[in-house]
């Protein structure tokens, strides 16, 4: 049973199955209006969405909540006003659904196409932060999928007043306010899980430890990452003040996001004059050094050991290495690196392709900061996630994360027969 | 241990991973060079190879191999020439790697592309036919992945004297022979599905039972589907010899396999005239039919019983439901539907993009055969699987479901901090 509702776990998902398939065959500007009116709602009820989120806040804190979760937690009227824009904004992105991907003719009135539609249903599991409900909800009806919420515990007042709004908005276009679904206890994240009948993609947003509790417990595909662990390879050939700013701003720009660097890789020829003055820059941000053998006989900094090299610190913490040559740089990477984004500095053209080539990560770089690596900034207007696996969607996941296809095959009778065996009609296979 | 080599499966994986990270970085030419030197060396070595098959027949037969198995397993000239011809053909495909399939400018001399490139390495595990060690071994080098080949028991033989072949034609090219690689045992194939560290997509081709036992074992992704349930619906408005023409086709082309139709659904309003015109025809071709209540009140039919609608017979049987209606035909469909293929026959379009529309499966047919969901019939040039899953790849998957891709992004020093904060340089987001 859901402590919300009353009825059961797979009922709610069958009701959000069944509303998800009646939003998948509404056309682009009903799904649009859906999403104004939900902006609308969010706007109208912003009074008691504040209070709901001030309850929360003051529970948390009794409750000896982390400042860096509260700050997440928090939603005043500047965030809330922020946040109901992001919504106008996702009804402003192009439509996913419907984009022809393939047009071909088989034969003579026989027609393939094959055509982007909605995946059904999608699981986020996210912690305290509120604003996820709105981001994630638009995203989804933009997209023509349900989606059932479950939020962290902190933020259950604040995620039932969001999504009560949300719900509102969608009665008001017309659309079964089911689609979208709030579910509040950890138990119900478990049974979530297994229903894999009826949610098509699990998308989780929180700590490493717990994307990997779910990609281990779960047959539902899930979009996301447990690791982050990115390097910036110094290259013999590099320009020194451009590496040092590529280094400081890929570790220190945001150091708790998952494209942060974690290992700075040097090659030996550069490394002594490359260290010594790379590391007064970090010392200014305040960065923390550690380093293998070889960086310690130039650095006078603290040791790094085998367990540094597959640590994510998510902190102002850099292990750094001296390798031999961009060979070692690639396979020190290709072992320890998380395949996430993996960066070059060098002005030798040969070199950065080479690197570019061989390592294997969703985001290969050269001369930029691994900080980069995000939907937003790649132009996609919106970032659902970022994939870490080898098979597509990889990296930065935008819109085009939520949907799938499927083959529509239109003809006038024609059967296999006509196509096999000895007097076999060829096939045209005309693209139009 | 590997029964063949004596090294561990571990350290096996381990080389074929390094020598397809090789492969990956090889030109077109050089792939194809590759391709035609394996078809070579499987010319030169047929007689080897024809009688390694000649002894695994041998064995079978004494063993009382089922006939179906035997045929499968049987290799004779002609259909080892066939198959080189298909090894040919692969080396005359597009290039699967290297396309660019986003080239955008996030800003001046800030550069986004994201390009296709191998997946790294496949596991392919198949029954008794060594004609698929050709099939997929081509496919594999063609898009630069290596390739972990398990077969049947009963074509060990003939896989290894395939294999030797293969990896002849490999080494003549100049690319690691362990690129290809073949298990013999079935305990391989549990140590297998567990290297999700080596290798990146399993793809399972068997029985039913066998892909769902592979899909429950593994964390690496699987290509592939397990049921094929597949239904023709003919609505009230279908010309009644064109829908019978593909009933009898769906039903009978190749009725072991994945889609060809097990159930047929048939509106009220067309049911006694259709039915009584149909039924001669599936007779003629020794279909077996059951029906539901109405159906037995039309036709002097044995009775479906509700496992009737959720089995696939790989057999000449057809069970059939007469429904009130199309949105019944895709209430009934998206019960028990596998999500492969499903087909409408109707002369109304209205109701037809109705049906295509609101059906979810891999494929939706309108007035023609469900037997043309192939990657051949497609025009991929290829097929490596079908998909029933949501998320893509689905459907027939080609060379395509072979590949991945990355983001290379290319600058010349910029930082994130430049397009953050209060004096954000905007991203210009041009497309090249």
């Amino acid at each position: 049973m859901t402590a919300s509702t009353g009825i059961s776990l797979t009922t709610l998902a069958q009701q959000t199955q069944a509303a998800a398939r009646q939003l998948a065959v509404q056309p682009t500007e009903r799904r649009n209006d859906a999403i104004a009116k939900i902006a609308d709602a969010l706007e109208s009820h912003a009074a008691e969405i504040l209070a709901a989120n001030a309850a929360d806040c003051e529970a948390a804190k009794s409750d000896g909540i982390a400042s860096a979760l509260y700050a997440r937690l928090k939603l005043d009227e500047a965030k809330l006003k922020a946040a109901i824009v992001g919504v106008r904004d996702v009804g402003k992105l192009a439509d996913p659904i419907g984009a022809v991907q393939i047009h071909r003719e088989l034969d003579e009135g026989l027609i393939l196409k094959r055509i982007s539609c909605p995946l059904g249903v999608l699981g986020v599991i996210f912690e305290a932060r509120p604003d996820a409900v709105m981001q994630i909800s638009s995203l989804a009806i933009k997209s023509g999928n349900g989606v059932i919420l479950k939020g962290g515990k902190e933020a259950i007042r604040s995620c039932e007043a969001l999504v009560k709004a949300i719900q509102e908005g969608l009665s008001q276009a017309g659309i079964d306010p089911s689609v979208v679904q709030l579910l509040t206890t950890r138990e119900e994240t478990l049974e979530l899980l297994k229903l894999d009948q009826y949610v098509d993609l699990i998308i989780p947003r929180g700590s490493n430890s717990f994307v990997k509790f779910v990609q281990d417990n779960t047959r539902i595909p899930v979009l996301g990452h447990a690791d982050g662990i990115c390097h910036l390879y110094v290259d013999r050939a590099a320009d020194i003040p451009k590496a040092i700013q590529i280094a400081v701003d890929s570790k220190t720009q945001y150091p708790a996001a998952c494209n942060a660097i974690e290992t700075l890789l040097v090659d030996q020829a550069i490394a002594s004059e490359f260290l010594l003055e790379a590391a007064p820059a970090f010392q200014a941000k305040n960065v923390e050094l550690r380093g293998d053998e070889r960086t310690r006989d130039i650095l006078n900094i603290a040791a790094a050991t085998e367990a540094d090299w597959s640590t994510e610190y998510s902190d102002l913490i850099l292990a750094i290495k001296i390798v031999d040559s961009t060979e070692d740089a690639i396979a020190h990477i290709n072992t320890y690196g998380s395949k996430h984004t993996e960066a070059i500095a060098t002005e030798d053209a040969k070199t950065a392709q080479y690197f570019l080539d061989r390592v294997d990560a969703a985001g290969v770089y050269h001369n930029c900061s691994t900080r980069f690596a995000d939907g937003f900034r790649y132009g996609f207007g919106a970032e659902v996630g970022i994939s870490t696996q080898k098979m597509p969607p990889r990296g930065p996941v935008g819109l085009e994360g939520l949907v799938t296809y499927k083959y529509q095959l239109v003809g006038n009778g024609q059967i296999a027969a006509t196509y096999s065996g000895a007097n076999a009609k060829p096939f045209t296979h005309r693209d139009l």
